[in-house]
């Protein structure tokens, strides 16, 4: 029976009046998840768009939908799928009735299931076009199964479906694309074993959406305008938002394991995000340049914290859940399904910019935009009242990608008319009139030129359209997903302790999810309803026990996050403090990672802080240049000193780099570095001198078992590290000790032993260095967090 | 007659029956210009309102009017205005007719011409005071003269009018208090040889205004929400507007002179302007310390360039100027009866926010306010037309002070209900209920807690019961008079030869007085009309014939402003083209005084320039440290690096300072230098060296006829300066030339001579440095202005 079809299809293809032309080749596309609901609702109908879109343009086509079902339920099925298609309203009836019935002939439906199936898909395919000369040039695989049948699937593609050498294979993939950077790494890791790169096509049906779609063109095509305020000068803020109404019923055993950041923000809003921020290449239509620069956009973004993002649940969710996926009455679901996210880019264009990406399900209205709103820099003389009704330059400037339903209810781009009137392209995007009535964001329709689709498409017919085109630029790549999730990791990963905050759905929802930017993290406007969703807030179970003095000082303990912003608030305390005194402050930081999130808490988060009056120090250095990677200074001047005001004579690297060779006794240096504190430092007493901890007890760059720094007169030393680079500098403890403060951070469960030792042992500086840290008349205070203290 | 009156004022002093309480002493008030306008329409109310307040105080009262007029005359005209006096819609009619009645006997008109009439006025109030067993409190001398004739009063009231020792002496100046700040000074000056600081009470009526006196209570009261907000991270402009419907006509005479700038911004405006940003002295009553927060303030503002205004004039004013001031028909002013002036403060808590001080005559509404809009940090997740009607942090957030006049015609306080319930002082101020279909600044009424006035008083009345009271915070001191001339007269200097837009006048300026902040500049927003007027546009007059050569190499010629614009577009320019091209950018400058105004231009308009890239070298340095003002290192980090972001490891300053001391030859900090530039600097060769001339055609500190550095290999060299500090460090003239790029620059008349003689001279180093600079392979180009070119 499966013969008579074939032979059907071929007789059919051979009485086609285009026959003649069909000197492109032939193309197999293969449905795989032909009876699915994707495959029902967009995937066929796309299918038949590409025909008809096609029928003339050299290629002739076959279509195979394939499932695990078996041939007759599965044929059936699809079938009645295929019967329903229906023709687009600017298509004529009568060539689309003919193109339809040929379309069916066209199709044929597959059971894929073992690899014997592929083999024999194979072969048919072979036989076919043997049987009528033609030549293949292609075959698409469309892959609309669950994530786990890919790996299975495409290693059956590759050993027994590939075309013959000089036709292409394009296979064409559907999120979810892994959960996180680890499974997405390790997915891309097995496709890569079966598929080039250039094979395969990762949908994200966004870049599907005609705005969406149309932000690169509009920069390209708009430069002469944009060039001057497309940057942080004139950008105000971004917007990047999907609100649904409905919710996720029925899907939660989908969504009970993604949620509303890996469903919409890492893809969707992501690759928005990115055609705003990227810098334009020359050519936005060549796929490797715009990777390229999407690329280097990626690695602008600062990096998520825990306060980067608000989160929801609607009210209904726990319930929808435990009905679901049976769980017990106390279930708490701890997937957020709503989130607004505040990113940032650290690009020399974009710095300090709020970019705000927002969505949710169970939301007032269903819409989907992308918002730039620009700086008012105008100031209009006459009152309000008595201007003219022209396009004062006192009104807003937005720039609007308009992605679909919402108040419009049609993909549009809207440029407020005091911006400038944009350059569209004639064929596809016409201006839109009528409607005045209308207001979007704060505006009347009027006061923009507003520009729609000649006409609207589908997604999924323009995607499928970009794969049988070979735009690799409307997919993405294994680079660009990988990219993405490695932003997005580090949030989800924080974010699981975070409170979610629960919302009635709908209209109801009111103020209730509004939230604000503050010092570059968001928090929800109203404070905290009582409703409040907070299952998470794990403790540690020993809490109530934890100590509040560690070696008889006073201990700060908290997670990570928290302690690093309780330790930042300290020191600024304490500089104003001491500046208000004495008029300048001279803190001395060590090297290391701890620190690190301490400087960006820093350069970041505290505008008051008094960096002109301060004097910075360092605690130790590496005998490495100072713009070697591996310098302590180079990660302070990185994540600190390059984003705040001290001023340069105030800042005091130590010199392990003098007369072009690295810490050579001769040179000096310590006794140089030792002259200058000496000449600032009253006393050679630092105000503040922070230390880490390593695992061995060293502290500073004092090891165990030293033959400098532990004790004597000297004040800075050479020291040797056991591990590489091993020569140091450092200031010793008994200059450590005559500091005023001195604050000691630990930070994660790698220094669990040596705290739990040290919590222990008395003064043995030789044994243990951090143990000799004793101020004779100044204080001491640890900073510890959950994870070294408690394991 | 006049011994009369006196008589008849004791007699009524004796049977008033407050006599009792009259412990507090006797006041006597003078009005000088008693019959002048000022005194007509305010300053006889604003006395007679004091009476009335302060007939119970326990002071007693005589009022002295007193002109050049003589007596009879004088006296009628005074007693025509007196009996005018207005009873205060809040006083019972028949309570004010007694006292008006009273006021009436209690004042007396004297002729103050000669040194002799002074005399004769204090023996007169001697005797009225000892006839009567009075102890005299003080004396109040009000100014209403014009500033020409305050000298010779302030002689005769010094010499003859003082009162006896235990008694104050108030004297009250009416402005203006000069034109610029020399002026200004001289007159200060002038009265300070008669008055101590504190017998001075210097009026700016703005301070009587009730809106504007409240601004610091305001603050203070209303710490607790400013403290987080009041700063640049939270306020997005400021707009401090005096807008008037009047025009000139009639007052010519002083406003030809004066223009809206010296008539409105360098004193109401900057007093407003000062209220805002000082910060907040404990007590805001204590005058010493408001004022010293002042001054501090004024000391934060940035200063005012050519293009930080933006200037118009009503096209009737040359008309009415020519009539009124008998000039003839061609006679052009350039006299400015609009502005618009951006102003910014380098506090840490302003640094960035714009506060726009704007005024002008015959504009379409007269209104005044002081207007602080905060920057919107919320994001709304319910859409607009679903939102309940409550107060939306989405709403623009706004504190006004709503001086007068316009669409609320009262003064009042304004705070946006979604920004916080500000406290009020209750006896003064009351919430304002009704008038909800008001919109003020794009928002309905309701959306703010509005205040007003319990009691509305005129700034007059207000000042007198200051000035009787002894509140010197109301009054401007000469400090403060001083430091807002300072801040104003470089503006000034500099706009004689900016273009003023004409603008019609009325509703019919419609957006031809907008204008846009772009780069810390000012511009209208509309393209220049064809009514220009811009008749100083004095260009030199042989112009044309400039030469486009200097010593062979190009030469870019003009007024020092554009010159020094176009000096930083193009070194920007050589920037980006050798970033892009080898990744880095070498530049070296000169110290001096010409090119901090370079430096700061770069730091503030070139946002763009490629700092991250850009190594920063010294072309010369003193033999100072490197934190002695007297530095080149030292001015070029405050003007320029101190605000760009440069990396640390890019700077290199000279090492003059080493081993603490100062270029001591062994320290061998010039072959250090050299050794930094051969390991950095491919091939020694700087991409740009910056150089400046001396009058003695010195560059760089290459002096005439040095010993070092004119010639041989060395590259760095230590010179002697005929001035001090006399020890220099200097590249040499040879790796000046091995430059790709020098360019010199010229600024001043000062610099006519030295240029003339060196566009003639040839290649001789040895007796003008500057000729030996001739870029063996490189390109070079003079930057001089037309001063400097054409004297």
């Amino acid at each position: 029976k499966m013969l008579r079809r074939v032979l059907c299809t071929v007789l059919f293809i051979g009485a086609l009046p285009s026959l003649a032309e069909v000197s492109q080749g032939h193309i197999s596309v293969v449905l795989l998840g032909a009876t699915g609901d994707l495959a029902k609702k967009y995937l066929w109908q796309g299918l038949f768009q590409l025909y008809m879109d096609q029928v003339s343009s050299g290629h002739s086509f076959t279509f195979h939908g394939a499932a695990l079902t078996a041939l007759e339920p599965g044929q059936r099925r699809m079938f009645d799928v295929l019967k329903k298609l229906a023709c687009p309203p600017d298509e004529s009836p009568n060539r689309c009735a003919v193109l339809k019935d040929q379309f069916l002939k066209l199709s044929q439906y597959h059971q894929l299931k073992t690899a014997e199936n592929y083999t024999v898909l194979n072969r048919e395919i072979e036989m076919l076009l043997q049987q009528e000369g033609l030549k293949e040039a292609g075959r698409i695989f469309y892959f609309s199964v669950p994530p786990f049948a890919y790996t299975e699937i495409a290693r059956h593609i590759n050993s027994s479906c590939r075309p013959p050498p000089g036709a292409w294979l394009r296979v064409v993939l559907e999120k979810p694309f892994g959960h996180d950077l680890e499974s997405a790494q390790q997915l891309a890791a097995e496709l890569k074993s079966f598929f080039r790169e250039e094979e395969m096509y990762r949908v994200d049906h966004y870049l599907g959406k005609q705005a969406v779609a149309h932000i690169l063109p509009f920069r390209d095509q708009n430069r002469q305008f944009l060039d001057p305020i497309w940057n942080r000068h004139h950008v105000e803020r971004v917007e990047i938002v999907l609100k649904e109404t409905v919710d996720a019923k029925g899907r939660t055993s989908f969504y009970e394991q993604y949620g509303v950041i890996r469903d919409v923000l890492q893809n969707h809003l992501t690759e928005a995000l990115m055609f705003l921020t990227m810098e334009l290449p020359d050519n936005v239509s060549r796929a490797e340049e715009v990777l390229r620069c999407k690329l280097q956009a990626f690695q602008s973004l600062r990096r998520l914290e825990k306060n980067s993002a608000v989160l929801g649940q609607y009210q209904a969710y726990a319930s929808q859940v435990q009905e679901e996926l049976q769980k017990a009455r106390n279930y708490i679901s701890t997937t957020p399904t709503f989130a607004g996210v505040l990113v940032h880019s650290d690009s020399l264009r974009w710095e300090g910019v709020p970019f705000l990406l927002t969505s949710g399900k169970a939301l007032d209205e269903r819409v989907g935009y992308v918002r730039v709103l620009f700086k008012n820099r105008a100031y209009c003389t006459q009152s309000e009242t008595l201007r003219d009704a022209g396009h004062s330059q006192c009104k807003a400037k937005q720039i609007i990608f308009y992605i679909g339903h919402g108040t419009l209810n049609t993909p549009a781009v809207l440029v407020s008319r005091n911006l400038f009137r944009p350059v569209m392209p004639k064929g596809s995007w016409r201006e839109a009139v009528g409607q005045s009535d209308l207001h979007i964001f704060g505006q009347p329709l009027s006061d923009y030129y507003v520009y729609s689709p000649v006409k609207e498409r589908d997604a999924y017919s323009v995607l499928i359209s970009n794969i049988y085109h070979g735009r690799k630029d409307f997919f993405i790549t294994t680079e660009n997903l990988l990219a993405s999730w490695g932003f997005w990791t580090p949030l989800l990963a924080s974010i699981s302790h975070q409170p979610l905050r629960l919302y009635p759905g709908g209209v109801e929802n009111q103020h209730l999810l509004d939230f604000e930017m503050v010092s570059g993290e968001v928090a929800f406007t109203l404070a905290e309803p009582v409703e409040l969703l907070n299952p998470s807030k794990v403790m540690p179970s020993d809490y109530k026990t934890i100590q509040s003095k560690f070696r008889q000082s006073p201990l700060v303990s908290a997670w990570s996050e928290d302690l690093i912003s309780q330790l930042a608030s300290d020191i600024e305390k304490t500089a104003s403090r001491t500046v208000a005194h004495s008029g300048q402050f001279h803190l001395a930081l060590s090297g290391g990672s701890s620190p690190v999130v301490l400087f960006q808490r820093l350069a970041r988060h505290h505008y008051a802080f008094p960096w002109k009056h301060t004097h910075i120090w360092l605690v130790d250095e590496r005998c490495v240049p100072l713009t070697d990677t591996e310098s302590n200074f180079f990660s302070l001047h990185n994540h600190l000193l390059q984003s705040v005001r001290v001023p340069y004579f105030n800042i005091h690297p130590m010199p392990v780099y003098l007369n072009q060779r690295l810490c050579v006794e001769e040179d000096r240096g310590t006794e140089l570095y030792a002259k200058e504190i000496m000449a600032l430092v009253a006393n050679a007493s630092f105000d503040l001198v922070l230390l880490g901890m390593g695992t061995d007890g060293h502290t500073a760059s004092l090891f165990p078992h030293s033959e400098n720094g532990l004790e004597g007169a000297q004040t800075v030393v050479l020291t040797e590290s056991p591990v590489k680079p091993h020569q140091r500098m450092s200031l010793s403890l008994p200059l450590i000790n005559k500091a005023r403060q001195v604050f000691v951070l630990v930070l994660g469960k790698g220094k669990h032993d040596i705290t739990t030792l040290v919590s222990r042992v008395g003064h043995e500086p030789r044994k243990w260095p951090i143990s000799g840290v004793s101020p004779s008349s100044g204080q001491l205070a640890w900073y510890v967090d959950y994870e070294a203290l408690l394991g």
